[in-house]
């Protein structure tokens, strides 16, 4: 991650970075942190990945608001056990994803810790007039989501019930495959994020890190508004679809309160959703309306194609989790 | 800490933060990660002091830069045995020192963790003519210093000597409770760093973090020099003099290479000591000549007072520590 960019006056190797802000731009800034047996574990979590998702999560960030991304800090806390190897491994995933999009390492901190423990801080720039927040949902708004959603939850699912046995790695079930790398290797929906920003096709967005439900709850909540999400039109993978009921009894469940999707999750007015839909078919991007924004008072509430309203067994993923984001 | 900054349109509660970037100036980005059992002990480190000093020691390297602190973003990781009020104390600490610097919290991330671990990353301005680097150096600029050394350092060692006696921390003896008071909250030499910089004082600058000896050699790296240090100019306390030897056999070793002072340590040219000299006598602040910039194939020397070469018995602190700063 060479410094080439003129933006920068000092970057790593003074006591902070110098940063020219940008013209005519706003900052975003985003911070993210990662803790071993919390976030992930090294039983089924390689380097070269967990560097790329590390970096990935912070991006995804960025894209729910709309931005570019350009710089990073990293602090890293690293265990003195783990091999030389292991820590070259994570810059090296680190740094395929920060040359993907073309990020410049700015600063750090590296230190002795007990976990292996990874924050990253990203420093993005948007055009004032193009920036999604939560808030701004109106009722009547249709709400989409990029993707598919359940398949990190899944992929997660499975890792676990195969704890202890590596060859879930090796598995030859394209299934499998497809749905543990939405887990271990999820990608930042940059693209889509600035598609929707630049064209001003949203009134609120979101990345989904805690699962569909309690995601739209941010936005509604700062939206002051309610939804209902139609069941059927839920993107699902077919992998998804093959393989969730050997691992949950639940069909939906999992893909509307997994977490971990990394899918931007938007409301649009309705008289621009033709627009939006007909600009990602022509990127060869994925985007799928699941609803409507509706008033308050309505709530979040899921409805079947029969008209009967399902009610899930479980709520968002949260687990004492307040993400400052 | 209330988002009263008009530059801030979004803080905590989205999914990065949007900031208005300072017009005519430049933006400054440090980051700092302190972890339970190596950057501290919870034997005798009470939440609000590991709170200020987990802010404080990133404002120093705002301040080693000669900029203005202004926003910043908390990573945590806490256990969950922490009792509620240790955390609400730990976010006190932090508080008072946001107040008094004037620093907006504008973004998060919390988590659970083995070990309490704090990321701060800090974001500040500065106007480009005033920024001080660690290069720029140049022989026969004076080497200064401000407040004094080794207290920091003494203190750790005091407070690991009497492991497990926590009466330490009500210690009635003044000279202790100065030296562990300096070891537990630092204080960043901001209004120091923003005197020399708006004077265009510094060839070079950085703040004490590793010990005089190392941060001085960081300088000498990146200016391409040597240096000359008078060990019986080097600014110890009253209370260093008279407690070092009780805990350590060499009266200077602790100063040079202790680490934690977070002082500023700056060179300046000959011409412009005395201004420098003045003004921080002006200002009731501390700052003492204590050596001269020379070749780079002089190397690093300390000298006593009768002209023999003194040959310290440590080198500068550096665990595994790349600050990446």
């Amino acid at each position: 991650m060479p410094l080439t960019d003129s933006n920068i006056a000092a970057g790593i190797g003074d006591d902070a970075a110098v940063m020219k802000p940008p013209t005519r731009s706003i900052c975003l800034v985003t911070t993210d942190i990662l803790i071993e047996d919390i976030h992930f574990t090294l039983d089924y979590t390689d380097p070269i990945r967990l560097g790329k998702k590390a970096l990935s999560i912070n991006l995804s960030d960025i894209a729910a608001m709309g931005g570019t991304p350009q710089y990073f800090l990293l602090s890293m806390g690293l265990p003195l056990h783990l091999p030389f190897r292991w820590v070259e491994e994570l810059f090296q995933g680190i740094q395929q994803v920060a040359e993907r999009y073309n990020l410049s390492l700015i600063g750090g901190d590296t230190s002795l810790a007990r976990k292996v423990t990874i924050n990253i801080t990203l420093i993005g720039r948007g055009k004032a007039g193009e920036i999604t927040y939560r808030k701004g949902a109106q009722p009547g708004d249709q709400i989409m989501v990029t993707g598919t959603l359940g398949n990190a939850a899944l992929g997660l699912r499975i890792l676990e019930s195969h704890k202890g046995d590596s060859s879930i790695s090796r598995t030859e079930d394209n299934d499998l495959t497809e749905l543990i790398e939405k887990h271990l290797s999820p990608i930042p929906r940059i693209a889509e994020g600035r598609l929707i920003a630049k064209n001003h096709l949203a009134s609120a967005m979101i990345d989904i890190s805690d699962g569909l439900m309690a995601d739209l709850g941010h936005i509604l909540e700062e939206s002051h508004a309610g939804a209902k999400i139609w069941v059927s039109q839920l993107p699902l993978s077919e992998a998804y679809r093959r393989k969730v009921l050997h691992y949950t009894s639940s069909e939906i469940d999992l893909a509307i309160s997994g977490g971990e999707d990394y899918e931007l999750l938007l409301t649009t007015p309705r008289k621009k959703g033709e627009k939006l839909l007909g600009l990602f078919k022509k990127s060869g991007l994925k985007i799928t309306p699941i609803g409507e924004i509706a008033d308050s008072r309505y709530g979040l509430r899921l409805f079947l194609d029969d008209g009967r309203e399902y009610r899930p067994m479980v709520k968002g993923y949260d687990h004492f989790k307040n993400r400052g984001k």
